[in-house]
């Protein structure tokens, strides 16, 4: 009665650690501020509660087609090809139970044992941890920071790809750096990615969690979208991320493997959330717009107040709801060798609760600057305030 | 851009080209009568969805812990525990989005590539699949016709075991055909998991889907509970299956893995759905009496007019909701070579929709009966009647 090899290569997202040391602090008696969580602290919209609850009545309580409903598959080809100026065909939609599971459906779907798969470091920690539980091998690759935010470093990419490498995972608009790629950047990626006949899976969770500007999918460069899944979710920009309802874009092929990994794998998406999403679609926006203002005006106050910080700054991310200041000086100032640390003793000393750098994949060598990464989606403004206020005095009075 | 050669041994439930076939039938004008479906056409209590709507109105939207939360996990030990006569810990619950998951993630946590797992044959067509697809090799064992329904045949399944086999796939109240343990059948295989030192995968999706006696679960079997994983469905008890909510009872290290692969899979079950499972458990069980009600009148006048078709026979099963009648003297009146066949024919000339043997596993050398299996699941008394009246009438004309 052994535990199989497989679950020696099998990661995790450490941020719970953080999310338990932050609960076991209040339970003490503590203030916490909690910009640790890339969740929401805004309601679903009722609209979109009553569709279920329609559905509900109407009884769908049933089983589903592993694919998704297709009313469903066509609300969301409609609205993701409109966003993003393309066609997109009901048919190569696949529902899942949020936009994660289309990270391991992906990899398991192209990647095979021994091979290469490039993905974003810092990143998503998924990423990295399927990439090795399927027995591949991942090849990290890192961003540069810029004037205002930061790159993605293309001749390191180049330099990494051998013979051996199948698929690069791109998460433009960035968790956790909320990095954006310049349009020559993204044509890059989509050079490589022709040039050399990789697979692509385009994370786009925060496509529409922007401020400013536009989003572009690399699926609209010629010759993209045939070799791109793109992972879509209502988690974000519905405030839906306990409904766990998301959905694969993938080519005809792709998507028929996705439906029959779904059918083995947990049969359906709960029915009648997939009703509510198409209400999410197809009802009134005013709710993401809302929840956008709100947004806006946390990372507006978020970024000003990182920067009076001695020892911190951070550019204002146009997009997602993270920003990742880079806290070297502070550190040093106040003599800390590691950033977990620092993490540690900020949340005894002042309640501010975060990820760092670390919560993101392994650190790379001849990284020499150290990042913590505040999410300001699931925090009131009130508290965004206090929290980075104390953190301010705690750093300053070092 | 190569595929992953794992997809080469993907399976899957191919019941579904039978749905499709019946879909097709009826838009074409025809009357379809559905056995086909192991669905509910009972709607979820009321209960259950008030007490989801009060979670959500109680901000229950955000994402929640990928074992589940901890209430429903101390629901789930305390029912589960209780109707088995054992106890359980709220630790070794992991909350699921239904019982399917659970079939792939033990599989996952107790299987290398190369070794071999017993399993049902016919049975769930997702065991098959997965131990496939994961890299190992299937063992079906079989079972025998008795007075009163079939028995396993374990002289084949001791037969089977090899130091190479490091799991056994039990699913006592069966699907597709109906079977439940003796306690000395029952007490065969936990003497052979132990002597053989085997994970045992317990699938009790109908354990509390019967019609008289009642249930045992493997586990309370002295020596049992720590090497078997239990699968547990709110789906049949609760008219819950598009709800997808399930668990896993496992040991605690298997427990912690199946935790982690929620956190990489699918980050964790539908937020509110939990806090509805938790009113299924500790509400009023009225509607589960009901139900079964409803469905015993179901299964005895399908049994009884299947019994009154000339060449088919079959006992009544104590539990579950399907009967797997053999239909080889039928087949041989009507010239039909395959049950497939048989099965297409009538529903083009009768309108009855169903499952055969060959849905439920590869047919194994020896194998000399053909059965179907009727699904009284989804279909009211008045279409029971009528559909297997004219199957009668078809039957009877050859
Ligand atoms: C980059 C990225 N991708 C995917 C996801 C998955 O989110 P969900 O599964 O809730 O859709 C997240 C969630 O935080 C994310 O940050
Ligand atoms: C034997 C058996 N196990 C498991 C399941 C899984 O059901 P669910 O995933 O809806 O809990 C089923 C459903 O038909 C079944 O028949």
């Amino acid at each position: 009665m052994d535990l199989a090899h497989r679950l020696e290569r099998l990661g995790t997202e450490t941020a719970f650690a953080v999310a338990q040391a932050a609960a076991a602090w209040t339970a003490k008696g503590n203030r916490v501020y909690p910009f640790h969580l890339g969740d929401i602290n805004i309601p679903t919209a009722p609209h979109i509660i009553e569709a279920m609850n329609a559905a509900i009545a109407d009884g769908k309580t049933g089983y589903c087609p592993g694919a998704g409903i297709p009313p469903l598959r066509e609300a969301l080809a409609e609205d993701i090809g409109s966003r993003r100026g393309t066609s997109v065909d009901p048919g190569s939609i696949v529902v899942m139970t949020g936009g994660k599971p289309v990270i391991t459906k992906f990899l398991q779907t192209v990647m095979n044992p021994g091979q290469e798969v490039l993905y974003p470091n810092p990143g998503f920690p998924i990423y990295e941890s399927q990439i090795e539980y399927l027995g591949g091998t991942g090849l990290p690759y890192r961003y540069v920071p810029t004037e205002d935010g930061f790159a993605i470093d293309l001749d390191q990419v180049r330099s990494l790809i051998t013979p051996n490498t199948v698929a690069i995972i791109y998460n433009d608009l960035q968790n956790p750096i909320s990095a954006e790629s310049t349009a020559a950047e993204r044509e890059a990626i989509a050079a490589l990615a022709q040039e050399h006949d990789l697979w692509v899976l385009s994370d786009e969770a925060y496509f529409e969690m922007r401020y400013e500007g536009e989003s572009t999918s690399i699926t609209t460069i010629p010759g993209m979208a045939e070799r791109t899944v793109i992972l879509y979710t209502f988690s974000k920009k519905f405030a839906m991320t306990g409904s766990r309802l998301g959905c694969a874009v993938a080519p005809p092929e792709v998507a028929s493997i996705f439906a029959t990994l779904n059918t083995n794998d947990e049969s359906c998406t709960t029915h009648y959330v997939q009703w509510a999403g198409i209400e999410a679609l197809r009802g009134t926006q005013q709710p993401v717009f809302d929840m956008l203002d709100i947004l806006r005006e946390r990372r507006d106050e978020t970024c000003r107040l990182v920067n009076e910080i001695p020892g911190m700054q951070v550019a204002v991310p146009k997009s997602t709801f993270y920003v990742f200041p880079d806290v070297t000086g502070a550190m040093q100032r106040m003599g800390f060798a590691t950033v977990g640390e620092f993490a540690e003793q900020a949340l005894y000393n002042t309640g501010m609760s975060f990820c760092t750098r670390q919560h993101f994949g392994r650190r790379q060598p001849g990284e020499e600057r150290d990042y913590i990464r505040l999410a300001y989606s699931g925090i009131d403004l009130a508290d965004i305030q206090e929290g980075l206020g104390r953190l301010k005095d705690w750093v300053a009075s070092a």
